[in-house]
């Protein structure tokens, strides 16, 4: 009884999220050897979720882990596709990450900037929950719609 | 005799360009040890001129060299530079490069691309000689400064 219904409630958040649906395509697309092919959509956005406690026991002293390095890319990506979807033009995405885990992520289309964001402690990028993951990819997704509302011209550029 | 001449001959390359004065100062403010103190802008600069000899034979292959990776980020951040100079604007520049040798190199004020290239065989990187540097990064100057009058309103986003 208690195993029908748990999948259904956890499966109803990436259901119910537009954003968590295009970040797991993201990691999906990623996942060359077919390792998270029988995997559910919890269990592939699992490392996206970092707990505070967690945060905290990560150094950031040393280079960003590459893992850590594509999940930044594929969040900064589902956003681009987000975008895309809602408005038709086509968005590129680029990071760029020093060795003390500081940088830049940048979403453009046209000669617009939709999103520019300087990224701090990279080595502990994560959210609490999906559901804050899911917001926060969602109240991002709104800023750079946002933006190519306010800038047409330069979004065609 | 000749040796009064031709320091003034070759000189006058980068007292001419304002480009190439800039990337001089970005070359000069990377060398932390004081290696290029003594040296002459041009013996600075000798390494962004790769003949096309020279360029066939880099392999494509690998990784693109740090040292390469750096004068390519410096020759973008001159276009920066003069385009700030042009305009009062705060340009920030990101290169992305993937291992072979692709990639991205944007320049960006406020919510405008100024610059967006895509690099290719990026190991290769340099131009058949100073006068060809110059008026290269003298043309993206201008195509950054044409952008920045056609999308006042983003460059100010």
């Amino acid at each position: 009884m208690t195993t029908t219904t748990t999948p259904e409630t956890t499966t109803s958040i990436v259901d119910e999220s537009a954003f968590l649906q295009a970040l797991v395509q993201q990691v999906r697309a990623q996942d060359h050897y077919g390792v998270y092919r029988s995997w559910k959509d919890e269990l592939v956005l699992a490392n996206f979720v970092v707990s505070k406690e967690k945060k905290s026991q990560i150094s950031v002293e040393g280079d960003v882990d590459p893992a850590t390095q594509l999940r930044i890319l594929c969040f900064y990506r589902a956003i681009a596709v987000c975008i895309e979807k809602e408005t038709g033009k086509l968005c590129q995405v680029v990071t760029d990450l020093s060795h003390e885990g500081f940088g830049w992520a940048i979403v453009w289309t046209g000669r617009l900037m939709v999103l520019s964001r300087t990224l701090r402690d990279a080595q502990r990028f994560g959210y609490p929950s999906l559901k804050k993951l899911a917001a926060q990819g969602e109240r991002l997704v709104d800023s750079g719609l946002k933006n190519i509302e306010k800038f047409p011209d330069a979004a065609e550029g």
